[in-house]
């Protein structure tokens, strides 16, 4: 098999860490034997907490669009029309001016959202700034079409501000465009609308677009509201990425979107809009009856469904942080306003036998059945990202068995 | 927008046709004037017909995952490992060794495994051997993966059968894989168990690895049985792609897969593995709830759907042959034996005033509001391809008007 052998000599995984590779291997370190049930808040996905349980009319409308056999059939592969006509409305209500459908392309999830926007971008030689901490996907799918990372700071005693100072020392001809995660994983960061104008005006000296990442879009439950980067699209072109997963609880239907917040038109170049198409025709794309139902789902959700929700997380968050406060080694910087994960900061000279942030969490796992991120995976090292979209119970049985644990490796003083 | 306007010079679309990018362009064309409903016989897509309407088990199946609230989360990146080894056992059936659940990658489509198998053997200088005529996805994912694209032809009169000698030629060591379709699109190939061994044999001696499309598996009416190219997986190692869209005609649920038929284990590596998966992390991949449908859909789905629709299309695929006989400037050099397209031939010296087989699809739509696909989408100037998976009415009317159409541009002699 030489040939194929050497087809092989390229089939080498870039060498990063993903968040589920990691919390694979955490859960394959959990002693099954100690009778502890696993508490898991390491991923960002609530549709496990009775809780967190989406809207009936979201599950009628899917079900609906299916019985009535109309959309068992392709779509076009940038999304029907009406559900691109409905995401463009649906977006429109925050921003000073109007999307068209045109701007909205379907995407699975926002996870292909992400890939479409760094696989438009990519170029010999382009380069893209990314958040650290951030979100492991845009640096797997940025290895994956060549394009160099350069990580800017989030100032966690600023609310996780991007910054901006570093953003102009590391853009180059080359710079493509920077990326912001708002409302944020993994900080819970919610930007001022102040923020986000200073973001739209450093991209714009720079000439880079601002690629927004708004996956929690609306997820905000402190003091500051959720505004979107496409606000500022008339400074900086805007690529909007979002998706049903979060705000509607139903990450499984891998429905999201990718927009061009471009009122400036630069993305409707005939060109431009012709290489993006193209590149739809080689996507999967979401389920055309799931997206038939997308316009019955954004008209016809209660706001109490969305009240209820942010409710929850408000609660959740405040039960992470008060508990988190009660562990000395452990110190949250900033109170989450949005999402639906924090940063916890680890301070292991409190701490005996645990080396860092990865061997803390193996061992949690390990003994306490309590899965948590390490902040390593998402560029942060000894820090953890922990999920606070869960049951009330579930949090306060795992932050007290971290609670815990951390005792039990206190440093004696 | 300088640096913007920088990252513009790549966003240049691949100079590529695509399928249905024309038939977009065919349907501007239609005179909505002259009265006529459209018939399209252009999309390989039968769900639009009542008498290609999937089956109640598998929407019901779909209808219970969904309404469980058990797969409204993410799903690992791969799939569900109960849906991984229901089409592992699936394929198995008709396979002399078994297939495991770790050879299946759940993909959006038959359309991303397409991409999955073109990204993962891309690397700097390969090629890979298409078929001509052939599917266009695959030049466009060449294209965006930075793959050469050499085609070897299908012999019309071997029954479209793969130019053996052709690929000895073509092949060097940069080539990575040949793909073949079968049952073929769009030729409506049925490849014989001899011929796939053939093919086995050639790649194994050029040492280059098989892709076999067989999103049409088990789409065969004529005299030769459906062979899947893997039962040769220990000659060579085969990516084997598939879906639900044609067998069950949903081609709208997005839920396919890439699987290595692979006995020998060359796809078992640990960096290959490591590869494929950090590849499916990027990828949106299909909605939970479906995939958790697809061991009820294909255990419960009875022999007698699968035969109807199996009668269904010899039926279609009779009546385009038999109204295709009545037009003399049109020769089908071999019957289809399965699929739901034909290839076509135009004899352009009988005919005035139509230069090409463009100018023939485009006049067609204007004056008979029916659309059929030109043969230079899928690489075979002066041809045309019809999709007989249509209502027999519908394929009646449509082929009576190309006759009419025929006659009236009739060369006079």
């Amino acid at each position: 098999m030489e040939g194929a052998g050497n087809a092989n000599h390229e089939v080498e995984a870039p060498s990063r860490i993903t968040i589920k590779g990691i919390l694979g291997l955490l859960m394959e370190n959990v002693d099954t034997g100690n009778g502890k049930r696993v508490v898991s808040l390491g991923m960002g996905d609530p549709s496990a907490y009775t809780c967190f349980r989406t809207t009936r009319v979201a599950e009628d409308a899917v079900v609906d669009a299916l019985q009535s056999q109309k959309f068992n059939g392709y779509s076009p592969t940038v999304g029907l029309p009406q559900t691109r006509r409905a995401i463009a409305e649906y977006l429109s209500r925050d921003l000073p001016y109007k999307l068209s459908s045109d701007d909205v392309f379907v995407t699975s999830g926002c996870t292909q959202a992400i890939d479409v926007a760094l696989a438009m971008l990519a170029r010999p030689g382009a380069n893209v700034l990314l958040p650290r901490p951030g979100f492991p996907i845009y640096e797997l799918c940025a290895a994956f079409r060549h394009i160099e990372v350069r990580h800017y700071d989030l100032l966690p005693n600023k609310g996780w501000e991007v910054d901006l100072d570093a953003i102009q020392t590391l853009a180059d001809r080359n710079t493509v465009a920077m990326v912001i995660i708002n409302p944020g994983n993994p900080c819970g960061n919610v930007y001022t609308d102040q923020h986000l104008r200073e973001i739209a005006e450093t991209a714009e000296k720079l000439k880079i677009l601002v690629i927004a990442d708004e996956v929690y879009g609306h997820l905000a439950f402190g003091d500051t509201p959720f505004v979107p980067m496409g606000r500022y699209g008339r400074i900086v072109p805007v690529l909007t990425l979002g998706s049903l997963s979060k705000r509607w609880i139903v990450p499984g239907w891998r429905l999201g979107w990718f927009v061009t917040s471009d009122p400036s038109g630069m993305f409707r170049k005939p060109k431009v809009v012709e290489r993006i198409k193209k590149y739809f025709d080689i996507l999967g794309g979401p389920s055309t009856f799931i997206q038939a139902a997308v316009p019955q789902i954004i008209d016809r959700t209660d706001e109490a469904f969305f009240k209820k929700n942010i409710d929850m997380l408000r609660l959740t968050a405040d039960i992470c942080c008060s508990r988190i406060s009660e562990i000395p080694c452990l110190t949250c910087p900033d109170k989450p306003k949005g999402s639906m994960a924090m940063m916890v900061k680890l301070n292991l000279s409190l701490l005996e036998d645990i080396s860092d942030d990865i061997d803390f969490c193996f061992k949690l796992a390990k003994e306490e059945s309590v899965i948590i991120l390490p902040g390593l995976a998402v560029g942060l090292k000894d820090w953890v990202r922990i999920t606070f979209a869960a049951d009330p119970a579930s949090l306060e049985e795992g932050l007290g068995r971290i609670k815990s644990f951390c005792q039990r490796y206190a440093k004696q003083v």
